[in-house]
């Protein structure tokens, strides 16, 4: 255990919750977590009394690097304590993830409920954190005791199983969506440029000209209630100027057959 | 790859939608991404093409029943298919997962927005499911072209890395989420008994009472507001019978002093 375990000074986080594991027991799931939080944006990570210490080298170090993948930054700035207390020290919250309940009268909270309640606090500047427990058992009920309320999982009771990592993983999903910042990486692309009527209508004119002339439309009273239903198809499409030029192309070949074959080709 | 691949009448399923592993290489994530399914009740899960089959003997079964943990019931009604179209031949509407633009131009969907759409069409009995593509390389894009859109997950980009069976977890998370069951396992206790307004006012007038006289209340003129001031604090427990009951006989300690002690303890 250091002794820097109450020098808060050089706190990483960019105004997330700090994610406190609790007695970690494996190096691969340390990784995992710091990968889970990367993915959300968080970026302070306290071990309190990980089991075997947290050595920054050795075989411990690349376990826990290949499981953090490209979250080398979230391990880098892992911060380790020897107690719950000195974790929490500068925090001025503290929500306790467990999977069952612990009788202490506490609020039951869920992901979304304990996000949503934190997001205004965490955004005017207050340090706030989740703790988790040691991947067989849990959180001891002292420790549990340390928290404002606890936070379970909505899973389904006869299969509830989440490692610590997935917990891990759920509560950064939920800050990053209650904190408004869960835009997408990418968006919908711009449609080419989408059809004008007159492209639109003059494609239908084609069509319905072929289509009359293939003997499509019968019996001949039906062709109104025929032609309706198929501009109503190509409607949905919501063709830009490209759709509409690859399917006139395709149209075309349909009633001309295959084009004539180059001398070369033939 | 088996031959039963396009019997879907012993299909699983309460409902949620499939999960089509496309192409999984590792056996663990297999196993995870089961005991991911399991803890939101999804059990339908599919694996297109799995790398080195699927057998179920020998060690690709003991890692990845390992990995399950509680899942097995997922694992054991795997059904494993040599193309995506067998595997979606009787779904309805199918979801790409991808990580990256696809230039496809499909709608693209965030996992609450995607479980959303389909809460209502699988409610009233459709089968729908979503696609999961290989760990490293993610979904091809001629795969891509077989769904009807795409989701994608709010992650930081630059520092977005979701495994298989966490990409799993999320989209199960949000599908009990928006499909109206996601009922916390346990819930808040009951307060014991909430105690009376008279329980209260005679607890506020006998620490008010040995407060006075202890001389807590100066200067004079401060008494109304420091009073006001402890009630507040005292209100903001909400105190059940037992509490007050509690804190009372912390004080009554208090000024008392030590009680004396037994013979037989002396």
């Amino acid at each position: 255990m250091t002794g820097a375990g109450t020098d808060h000074s050089k706190a990483p986080g960019r105004g997330g919750p700090a994610i406190v594991l609790v007695r970690p027991q494996l190096a691969v799931n340390v990784g995992m977590a710091a990968r889970a939080m990367a993915n959300f944006g968080l970026d302070d990570l306290r071990l309190v009394a990980p089991k075997n210490g947290w050595p920054r080298t050795g075989e411990y170090k690349d376990v826990a690097e290949a499981a953090a993948s490209g979250a080398l930054h979230v391990l880098d700035g892992a911060r380790v304590f020897a107690t719950i207390e000195e974790a929490v020290a500068d925090l001025t919250a503290v929500y306790a993830t467990t999977a069952r309940e612990r009788g202490q009268g506490k609020p039951v909270l869920s992901p979304e409920t304990a996000m949503a309640a934190w997001a205004a606090p965490i955004r005017s500047g207050e340090r706030r954190g989740i703790l988790f427990g040691p991947e067989r058992t849990g959180l001891g009920n002292d420790e549990v005791t340390l928290a404002d309320a606890v936070v379970t999982f909505p899973v389904d009771p006869a299969h509830g199983s989440l490692n610590l990592a997935q917990a891990v993983l759920l509560m950064g999903y939920e800050w990053r969506r209650q904190s408004g910042d869960a835009a997408l990486p990418f968006a919908e692309p711009e449609l080419s440029r989408p059809a004008s009527r007159e492209a639109l209508l003059s494609f239908f004119a084609y069509v319905e000209g072929e289509l009359t002339a293939a003997g499509f439309f019968r019996p001949d009273g039906k062709q109104p209630v025929m032609r309706r239903n198929l501009r109503n198809i190509f409607h949905r499409i919501g063709m830009s100027e490209q759709d509409v030029k690859t399917l006139r192309g395709a149209v075309v070949r349909l009633v001309q057959g295959p084009r004539r074959r180059t001398p070369e080709g033939g």
